[in-house]
């Protein structure tokens, strides 16, 4: 296990943020944001991160690359409900070689409602582990931590 | 719109049924299966009972051919909760060239939980309206419906 | 059935509307929009139509009202895809007693993505039918269609 | 944190195991199940496990305990493809309190697809941290891990 799960729950430690409303769909009987659904959040947050860097994920998948997830976390500290407006916090905490570990810092808006993590490997078309294309490896290794 | 919505409500007029459990991620805030969840159950009871004809749709894909979704409607009569097993039958109601439409009772015991209908496309492995394998316009028109 | 498929694909007949990216998780393996996520959009559009109204629906479910959705349809034209956005245009068609049907266009640019209409009751929050608040009332029936 | 993530990849560690098929609607455009998925596939499994134990999850529910969230972690190793079938081993790690610890081991055939845990609470009808009922502490704590 490489994924490192001490998540810095202060938002200024992070370098992009993106805002998602909880939908209807996303809720569940205890009229609460089902625990699934968070992960889609931090999948989006990504790559409004990659768009935001002038890198959209689309170009990356073009050029015969993908971000394969081998690891994500999620810890619930206070429920997100349908309508609610959550801000995901994101930044690249490391990469090593072809992989990388990003943190997530879900607000509420005063209120920590996750924290999160993913690691993800850098594979071609076919799934197989590969080096980060340059661009990719400064972009994500240039960020300030 | 070619989606012929007269759906029957009697079980003995379908060829297959399928038990599908509901999951608590499937709920929503109002407290019962959310209304899109559905669709997937529809969607799980075609690959079932292609299987059940012995012709799973992964055999189906593999000779590049896809069955892509042309349009899709569902009737909600009761509502389906948290852990309730919905029995959906299933029948192909007609084909018509590359086309056919298939039908969908989806029960509570004995009571009607809802009615779909979907139309399909025969499609190849771009995307493209082809003709339906020999195989299959055989085993769809042959069915009794 | 009573959900009228005769919708529009003319963008200046609807009331309202909203841009909504896809998502990775809703792609499938055929690379294109799932045709189940379809349904989230036209909700999440009907939730920004009420507030665009004034009207928040957490407002209407704070009140002891909800939306059931009675009956649902799409009409699929184009695929969407991954980081595409599409333009949900929505209106409601008409109101009758406690139940109304809204429609709605998807496009991508300029080109037709997908039709939609759902069916809605007006219920309490037991999930009885019950009459319209009259601001409900008054706000759909007062849409120029 | 909380969550220990030295899960066991040893299926005879695990008190009860669960088959799901994989949806086409839980993969996505890089051919494989979407990572979020997965966590779908976790709580049908706890579901299933305590049905199997005699104390269905809806028993729970209408005794007015729920069991929160707290933390889900997963780590992929293979990818589980459309209509694959999955087998989810679980066992409880531990109890403490007023929460828990599950494991997971996700099988293809005999290859690894994935390890999973997740953490739970106890939390009654409002969502508030409550003692485990009597019966459900006998049964997790008496397990054999």
């Amino acid at each position: 296990m490489r994924v490192n799960l001490d998540i810095s729950a202060d938002p200024t430690d992070y370098s992009f943020a993106h805002d998602i409303r909880v939908r209807f769909a996303e809720t569940d009987a205890m009229g609460v944001m089902h625990h699934a659904s968070y992960v889609a959040f931090l999948e989006e947050t990504r790559v409004e991160y990659l768009r935001d860097l002038g890198r959209p994920y689309g170009e990356l998948r073009a050029e015969g690359f993908d971000l394969a997830v081998l690891e994500v976390f999620v810890q619930y500290r206070a429920s997100a409900r349908f309508d609610d407006q959550v801000t995901v916090h994101t930044r690249v905490r490391e990469m090593r070689g072809a992989s990388f570990q990003m943190d997530y810092l879900l607000m509420l808006g005063e209120e920590i409602c996750a924290l999160g993590a993913t690691m993800h490997g850098v594979v071609d078309a076919r799934g197989r582990a590969t080096r980060a294309p340059a661009w990719l490896k400064a972009l994500l290794s240039g960020l300030p931590n």
